[in-house]
């Protein structure tokens, strides 16, 4: 048996920015890998609510939680130590929060830096690694991607996203089967609103049923939204099919730049906080062409669903968290594990890696060959790339009626230093 | 083996009204019974879109359906013949309805008349009850309880609630563990509108994750909306749990009758179109508050949501299908096969059987003693009602990531009557 030496450091996770279904099945490959490597890593230790965690010296002691508890992470939706939305400035711009940072990980003889999360955060994780050098303090810095939005450089996919596109396009299947059924005398038209700010890729899963026979006209972030054209391609369904689903990306905008709906609210990093384009795009379908409307928003539903996950997404989630402890102990630093496909179908991937220099503020969108010329659908390629994220059910345990998903106990680690104002 | 006698009488079936996850395993149930009984019952017709398939002599022959595409009627949601929002008037106020139903099914030798619906429709089959007296025709009219509002009398429970119970109680969850992550720098509130327009049974679903420490406030219909004690609820949540949950039904209102989001257009029973409660309430609570918020509208995916259905719904929704068939086949008229409880835990029920005069206009609204006394929450005695109902899953088969849910042919029975305007 290997045991713990006092040389062993320990190490900082950090849950970052929208949570997903299975941000935890990447803790769970973090701290799995990390036990199994006690002569190399020593505590795992969580920030409570992310980077703040590191900031305020509110660390959670991850060896307080059983085996089985941290197994039960791989099945649970949702950030378990908590996440945040906050942005590191520049080395230039708040050198004192890197200070910070560095003391509190000289505090905690913390050398591993685990950072879990998307382009925003890809970007912290950078910066964070540049500490070593800036600032004469050994930290290796290895990104987790997650992101719904699918929007990372490099990586084929994201973990996070092919759930939120299995239950999108499992949502927009089931709804318009139940439209179809109302067309008659009722319901004609539904539309459901999904996630994405900037990229469609979530919008794009719900092209998916197509195949089985639904009449989908998707509204990508990507195309600029033209209202008269969208009303004639819905009215031309309508009258071929007897319904039309419609999914509609929040990010839909006008060739102004003019959101469809813009709550007026913004978040912490100055993103327009969206939401009801829905209504919108259904009360537009009425006024000009009278169908009766159904609509729908999932909101945090589609991101948190993890009854309905796709296994491959699943697997993928806990490979990278493995994949990131693995490249720290192999002495890695400023880099990003990587989902690289190697076939289509059948589906064949493997993990790479990534310098974080290339990864930190590029977004990814929709190429442009996997939209259809008329801007509202998808096209052959993009099924072949989508298809195989959403292989596989990957279903949680259930007690009563209602999934087993694990609450940590989040047992804070005893602070060493004075108070921290962020 | 039995064969088909010139004699055995034909039978109709009709959807009808809001679809659900189930109702296609009631069919399941209706016309795998019926083949088994083929000495009893010939074919079964199905009516396209509901009653106006009976009317139009627009009558679906399901013996064109393979067994395999029955069997997958019990995993496919949504109305598989079509459904309509059509309610016959009484047979004073439009006789010619009702002789053309007896002349649609002269000519076609039905015998049994099987409606699937809620609590309009039992008014409907109630009415085709007494044709049989009033306009001397032998027929049949059994109904089979369907209504995700579950708020038909008599019977325990509803086909259809269930599913819809376990998909709001499920998602409930997984959105509150998505927004208590989030709730430190972000999103502190977070809004579900679920439907029930009179009772508040799908809204009672998402009071069952409270046991998972979710603070969890509910708007009921059956409770006058007081905005000032809500948002003082909504305040002490977000003060001592740092987050809070409300699930809002879409038919809560203010003590003078008018929907908290009404959207002005009404249905083919002149009921309120509504929809958009949940953002109504979540920017009540920004500016009252100034606490984040995130919302959701399940809309249609609430119903439909067969991938995540409960199995003892399921079950029910296949038995109450069988039972209607052989309460046919022993000589019933106007009644409706119900779910009668005999025990909580373990849970354990018989199918019984009620007088349609007994069920058809009659409303059932959560019980006083299922509410708390605050008005937001609910009860041990409601949990206790409600745990049994989304006890187990029955998933569907999935092929390349999504359901294997069944379109059927719909082959059209050869008309042998004249057109009929409704």
């Amino acid at each position: 048996m290997v045991t713990t030496t006092p040389k062993a450091k320990n190490a900082f996770y950090a849950q970052s920015g929208g949570v997903t279904a299975v941000i935890n099945a990447s803790a769970c490959g973090v701290i799995e890998t990390a036990r199994q490597h006690k002569d190399k890593i020593g505590t795992v230790y969580a920030g409570r609510n992310g980077i703040i965690g590191a900031l305020t010296e509110d660390l959670i002691d991850t060896s307080m939680e059983s085996d089985a508890a941290i197994a039960a992470l791989r099945h649970t939706p949702s950030g378990a130590f908590g996440s945040c939305r906050f942005k590191l400035k520049s080395l230039e711009a708040n050198k004192r929060e890197y200070e910070r940072l560095i003391e509190v990980f000289k505090a905690h003889d913390i050398g591993y830096f685990f950072y879990n999360g998307g382009g925003d955060s890809a970007d912290t994780c950078f910066k964070v690694s540049q500490l070593s050098e800036a600032m004469g303090y050994p930290i290796q810095a290895i990104h987790v991607p997650k992101t719904v939005d699918n929007d990372l450089p490099i990586t084929d996919c994201c973990p996070g996203f092919g759930s939120v596109a299995k239950y999108i396009a499992v949502s927009t299947l089931e709804a318009s089967f139940d439209v179809r059924s109302m067309a008659k005398t009722s319901t004609k038209v539904f539309v459901i609103e999904v996630m994405g700010r900037h990229a469609g890729w979530i919008a794009a899963a719900g092209g998916l049923v197509e195949d089985q026979g639904i009449p989908v006209v998707i509204l990508f972030p990507e195309v600029e939204f033209d209202q008269q054209k969208f009303l004639a391609k819905v009215d031309r369904n309508v009258k071929e099919h007897g319904f039309c689903t419609i999914v509609v990306s929040e990010g839909c905008h006008y060739p102004d730049g003019k959101f469809l709906a813009e709550q007026g609210t913004r978040d912490a990093f100055g993103h327009a906080q969206l939401g009801g384009a829905a209504p919108v795009v259904a009360n537009m379908i009425k006024d000009a062409l009278g169908y009766k409307f159904h609509w729908a928003v999932a909101d945090y539903l589609q991101r948190a669903a993890r009854h309905v996950a796709s296994r491959t997404d699943v697997e993928q989630a806990y490979q990278l968290g493995k994949a990131a402890v693995d490249l720290a102990i192999g002495g890695s630093n400023s880099v990003m594990p990587t989902v690289d496909r190697v076939s289509d179908s059948p589906y064949q991937y493997k993990i790479g890696v990534a310098d974080l220099k290339d990864v930190a503020n590029v977004e990814k969108f929709m190429p442009e060959d996997f939209i259809t010329k008329d801007g509202f659908g998808i096209t052959e390629k993009c099924k072949r790339y989508l298809v195989p994220l959403i292989q596989g059910e990957d279903y949680p345990p259930y007690k009563n009626g209602l999934p087993e998903y694990v609450t940590l106990k989040n047992v804070a680690v005893p602070k060493k230093l004075g108070e921290f104002k962020i």
